[in-house]
């Protein structure tokens, strides 16, 4: 893997996300580090001084900012290569307006979002005519645990990182914000904004929210307790993603609510479908409903579960700063 | 654990079910198996000869015999402590009906089956009177491979076996039944057939049709390929159950179809709820909902995801045959 040269990069939010970016950069010897080699400076910005002093003394960090001071958030932007929002989605605008009075041409901005129609609608809001130095990024990568404790060199290795290029982004740009996720060993695929949001609503923010249905649905039964006394492997599976941090997930519902809906509305006509041949005594309808389901569902896991189909082939590696 | 005292066991599908329950009796001294030490027969009933066969030559079984000789049927039922039906579900009528002409006053029949007011109804038009007889059954243990290869002699260790007793049947049979399965190492918990359908329409049942649904929603989209490349862990888990058997699936549907479309009915419910407040961009009701959702789901997993709740204790193990 080589590395990748950059003189600064800021951080805003240095939790799992953003820590293991950083991590991810150092240990791949795309960032100075404590011991001062070859590489860039990576300056972290948090809204509290603890999460980031926590970040600086695990060496995550090599420099740290609080959002309260504003010299030190203009001295952290100037002659920054890139800057990461890993911010939770909703805090995209306001800290986007926190750093544009201090974004200077040279610089890049691009985020961790786990949606991408809202949060280019922020940017658009808080950086106007510089919308081009904004590339939207979302890596597909998550662990139960959270913080800059969580953080990990390699949690993007093999993992997808998605791009939602704009018009506004020139090429170079775009290779740019590649080129360090790719340091971190991650894949690169691109895809537009509204297909970004239709994918993950379907495949990701859609099954949160039936999973916490199930769990809620039951609850309000009275036979609640012995319900839960039965449930086994199956109810396992299927209700893990109910164990989501509620708070996120209600961003995500909210932040992504067109695609999300469409989605909902689309799965909603599937189990009307399915409840009129239940209701019916149609075990044919449903024997090819199951089927169909069950061969694309073991089709996706022999080709090992998450294989990565480039809707854009990303471009090579091109030259650095 | 003590050796269940009996002198035959007839089982109908030497599979999956069938085989562990002879296994476990056989591997914990309470079957006489092939060295012919003391305990009981058993003896598999099968559709085709060359399963049955299987299991003989597995030793799971000590004498074989098929559905389509009728000395050979009426020669295994002669003198039979327990019958276990371990089919599927929707053969349990025709099975009891060929039961019946050589059903003995001593004998117990008792079933394997995942529904059980349907399998009730079938059992009360084939036995008529003698439904006292009957002693409605379901362990709730499964592996993903069947067949009688796949039959293990631990498979019902620590795990729950419901028994749904009929105001027919006299305490001492549904405790004889009780004492054979906790032989093998299960748990034996009592509820009315009712309960029992709507306990596993909600955890099991439901779960399946919602995880075989989502797959069909993706495959109906034009971004259906996309849609699965970008598919990860939530997904995976999600739609586990997806992979399930579309017959087994089917005929589930079918059987227990009044408490499934009373659990899927409420469920739509709760998503339209849901709906409504995406919709509304109400997050404060979203919060509310998945945050109770992830307390439930975390309690659950705390105390072990299967605490068995006793919904009428099982007796203490009575005096054998």
């Amino acid at each position: 893997m080589s590395a990748f040269p950059f003189s600064k990069l800021v951080i805003f939010g240095v939790g799992l996300i953003g820590g293991s970016l950083a991590r991810g950069l150092r240990e791949r010897g795309a960032s100075q580090g404590v011991s001062g080699q070859s590489g860039g400076q990576v300056i972290g910005v948090g809204r509290r001084a603890h999460s980031v002093a926590r970040a600086l003394e695990l060496g995550v960090i090599d420099a740290a900012a609080t959002l309260d001071d504003e010299a030190a958030l203009a001295a952290a932007l100037d002659g920054a290569d890139i800057v990461l929002i890993a911010a939770p989605v909703a805090q995209t605008q306001a800290l986007l307006e926190r750093i544009a009075p201090h974004l200077q041409p040279q610089t890049l901005i691009t985020d961790a979002g786990s949606t991408k129609s809202d949060v280019i609608a922020a940017a658009r809001a808080a950086l106007g005519e510089r919308i081009g130095q904004f590339v939207p990024g979302h890596p597909i990568a998550g662990r139960e645990s959270s913080g800059v404790e969580a953080a990990l060199p390699d949690l993007y290795v093999g993992r997808n990182v998605v791009l939602c290029p704009l018009p506004e982004n020139a090429p170079q740009a775009v290779e740019r914000i590649a080129a360090m996720w790719r340091a971190t060993g991650a894949v690169i695929g691109q895809m537009s904004a509204a297909q970004h949001d239709r994918v993950f609503a379907s495949v990701s923010h859609l099954p949160h929210v039936l999973s916490f249905a199930l769990v809620d649905q039951i609850l309000d039964t009275p036979d609640a307790e012995l319900k839960f006394s039965f449930a086994a492997g199956g109810f396992r599976d299927f209700t893990r993603i109910a164990a989501s941090s509620p708070e996120m997930w209600r961003d995500v519902c909210l932040a992504n609510r067109t695609a999300l809906l469409a989605e909902l509305d689309a799965y909603t006509e599937v189990l009307a479908k399915l409840r009129a041949a239940i209701d019916a005594g149609d075990g044919a309808a449903l024997e090819t409903v199951f089927a169909r389901s069950r061969a694309a569902r073991e089709a996706w896991q022999e080709r090992g579960g998450k294989k990565f189909a480039q809707a854009a082939p990303a471009p090579e590696a091109g030259p650095g700063k």
